[in-house]
Parts: structure tokens; sequence; C-alpha cells
């Protein structure tokens, strides 16, 4: 088997990871993917920097164990915090969520004035700030954490009241100092998009990570010769979680647009970290 | 040493415990405690049962290997699920919150109308449910799962609009029902206590879980005659997390009424489950 047949992983905290199998599926439709949600661990945006290296660390070398030919950190903490680690601990190309996203905003905006929205591992990490100011040192940035989006969308409440004032509370600085681009720094996100649209209003253009982060892994696995050019028939999602099945199975079609195979639970190895 | 003048063990997912290690340290002054937040898994109330019971083993063997007398199971879902299998693995005394909850409210209640809220996994538990029918099959009980209200405490917003707004859509209908009483069945939901007063109305008694595991853990060391009674010097408390410790230090004294020592970090040790 040539290298290029094999899978290509991708791993999240939990189910968020999904809505960038989604748009990868679009991207990349005959492409095999094996999927892992760390659903034992979600989340990752609370927890500190040297947990969140050892949980990606572990996530990796499960989809390396695999077989896989590329490995997508379909998470921005795991991305802003361990994708440089990743890169020195494992012989195999890595994708993170971040660099695509600050490269379509970098092109969307027009008065220099980008926001981020992102859970507190990832604003404190710095990363999307790095990397904004590597390419552009001119540009005004507005970066806002917030730790309630992920639980109102495992929650289900993706629009109405509560929703609205909870965005209304954590876009208002961003609002305030007239961003004209908006990065949703979380895969969990896109989920909101209608009601984050609805609340920055019609003057803020929202870039999605999760769907610039497989165009990002197209480009990529090109450049590398590891696209499997020669298959015809749909590639496959084969899901793995640490937690129990029945809840990502039902949730896991609201993210992915389209109902996969029933997850498997797995054991994830362990590493030590020094 | 006598076993009475060891300490006594607790632990919860994250942070909430201290609530009920702050009410031990009025009922119990001179002992010492040993707390332990599994920071790095934090929550529990999401999670499947299987995963809740394996992760309450952990937290309880590490306890064990600190030579505790007497083990505090301070989180609801861990209480909920993993109380009996503690039981059976640890030959140590276990207490849980639920039990003194269920018999405050029982006491409380004047038109046998009861309303419990806690995490998803407690209420999927019944274990409120089959507690409270167990001593009285006339009661009406009214549940709700509340998924956001750790989030929330653990952001910070304890009252304010939001708050109140996610608080309204979840009491509404245990307030249509004309519960009298309302068990807080979370050890998070003390530090929201006055907003979720201000939504229930003055003819709703709150009853904290927490408050009442002190009482009932004092009464049971003292019928096994475990109290430390000859102790005068006032007792410590020593905290152990499985995440980043800076984080644990600024938030303890917000959830304990003091600021404790400084956190240690510590790796669980790993228990299979057959």
């Amino acid at each position: 088997m040539h290298v290029s047949d094999l899978p290509i992983g991708v791993f999240d905290s939990g189910i968020g990871g999904l809505t960038v199998v989604r748009q990868m599926r679009r991207a990349l439709p005959n492409e095999d993917l094996v999927y892992l949600g760390d659903t034992a661990r979600v989340p990752y945006g609370t927890k500190s920097p040297a947990t969140v290296v050892r949980f990606a660390c572990e996530d990796t070398q499960f989809l390396a164990d695999q077989q896989v030919k590329a490995v997508v950190v379909a998470c921005n903490t795991a991305s802003a915090w361990a994708l440089s680690t990743l890169e020195r601990r494992f012989d195999l190309p890595l994708f993170g969520v971040i660099l695509p996203g600050v490269r379509a905003a970098l092109a969307a905006s027009r008065n220099r004035r980008i926001g981020v929205i992102a859970t507190p591992a990832t604003i404190r990490s710095q990363a999307y700030t790095r990397a904004f100011l590597a390419r552009d040192d001119s540009l005004e940035l507005v970066v806002r954490d917030c730790p309630l989006l992920v639980p109102l969308v495992e929650e289900g409440w993706t629009s109405g009241p509560v929703t609205e004032a909870v965005l209304r509370e954590y876009l208002a600085p961003l609002l305030q100092r007239r961003i004209d681009t908006l990065v949703l720094g979380c895969t969990h996100y896109p989920l909101l998009r209608a009601t984050i649209a609805a609340v920055a209003g019609p003057e803020v253009t929202l870039v999605d990570s999760a769907e610039r982060c497989a165009e990002y892994v197209a480009e990529g696995l090109r450049q590398l010769g590891r696209l499997c050019v020669g298959r015809t028939r749909p590639g496959r999602v084969l899901p793995f979680v640490t937690d129990d099945t029945r809840w990502f199975d039902e949730q896991a079609a609201q993210f992915l647009g389209e109902t996969p195979d029933p997850a498997s639970r797995v054991a994830l190895p362990i590493i030590e970290m020094r």
C-alpha cells in the first residue's frame, strides 16, 4: 500500500473537530479519515499548557499507531500550545487550525482591525497574536477568550436569548473597536455562526478556521504528493472516542452534517512528559 | 499515631468540592484535610458513568495512599455513580453528598414538592430520585440538569443578567410546579446561591448539599470513633490537583472562604476497570 492511500488522522478534545472533518469531506471527498475525540478529558481550552501538550501527544500517538499519513490538529487550543512539540516528536506531516485562519483573515480585512474569539488557553498562548503580527505588525488585533461558548454549543443552545446575551457581552469590546473581520478561533464556534453573525452585524466578515483548515490540508498534502489521487470510491470516516460512544454518536451528525459510522471507545497510550 | 489523628480525604472533579471543605472547616475545625481536585479532567458531570466510576476510583486510591481515615466524595456526579463501587473496592469509611441533601430537603419541605438541579450525569443516574422516593414515595419531584451552571461559576459570572437568564430558563419548569424546596445538587452551585434565591423567590428554601454533607461527615466520624477529639491546634488543608496549580491557587479562596496552602500537582494512579 502506498503512503498516499493511508487515511488522514484528525483529533480534537471532543466533538468540535468534526466541523473540520465536515470541511475536509468537501475538499477531499475520497480521503479516508480517522477521527479521535478525547471526550473523557474534554475540554482542553480551560486546562494548562503542560496538560494540553501531554494530551495532544497521547492523541497523536494513538493516530500514529493507526498508520495515518498525516495528522490534523483540529483543535485551536492544541494547535496553539502543542504543534511545535508534536513536530519534534512525530515523523508525520502535521497541520494545525491557526495558520489557515490567520491567512484568511488577513485576506478578508480592509480596515486592518481584526478580532479573534477563542478558548482561554488559546488566547493565553498568544498563538493568534504572534501569527498575525509576524505577517503584518501594523494590524490592530482585539482578542477575547469566551469560556462559555463551548458549553453553550454542547448544551445545544446555538441560538436564543441566552446565547445572544452571552455573545453580546463577549463581542462588545471587539465591536467597539470596529473590527471588520472576526476569526472563530475554536472548532465549536461554527455551530454558533448564525448567532455570531446576527450579534456582530453585516459589516463583520466571519472567518471559520475549520473551513480554511481543510483547504490548507488539501494544499499541504498535494505538495507532499500524499493525496490519494487514484481512488474513486468515497472516503470513509472512522471515529474513535475516549468516553462513552453513545453521546458522540447522537451528537456527531449535528457537527458533521452527515451520520458517521458508530464510534469505538479506546484507551489512549500514556506518555510521560519530561 | 491513632487512626483518629489521620487526615480526612476529600475529592472532587475540580474546585467545586472546596465548598464542602469550607463547611467541614466550620463543623470540624481541628481536623486535617487532604483535598484532591482532578482539574486535568474536570468536569465529570458531562461524562459517562463508566468514565466517572474509573476517575473516582483513581481519586480515592490517591487519597488512600495518603493514609486518610475516611474519604468524602465532594462531587454529586461521583457520589451518584461511583459510591457503591468505591465501597466495594476500598476498606475506608466513605461519605457522599447526596444523602445529606436529601435528608435536609425532606425536613424542609412543607408542600412535598421538591426540586433538584444538578449536572446531566447526576440527573441521569436518578440517584436523587431513588434516594427521595425510598424515603417518601408520595413526594412530587421535579429534576433538571443544568450543564451551563458549572461553566458559569468557573467563568466567575455568579450574578448578572446572563446568569439570571440561564437560571430563569432552567428553573422555569420547577417553579411552574410550585416546589417549595430546591436541592443545589452540585458542589459548584453554592456560589450561585444569591442569584438562584433571587430567581426562585422567597417561597423556595434552598438546600446546600455542601453544608449538609459536613454535618453528615461529623456525625459519621463520631459514630465510628474517628474524630480527632484530643487535638487543640487548628486543622490544616493540604490541596492536590492534577492540572497546573496556579489557576487553582488563584480561584481556591473564592470557594473556600480562606486562602489555602499552595496546591501540589500530582499524577494519579491508573486503575483498569473490569
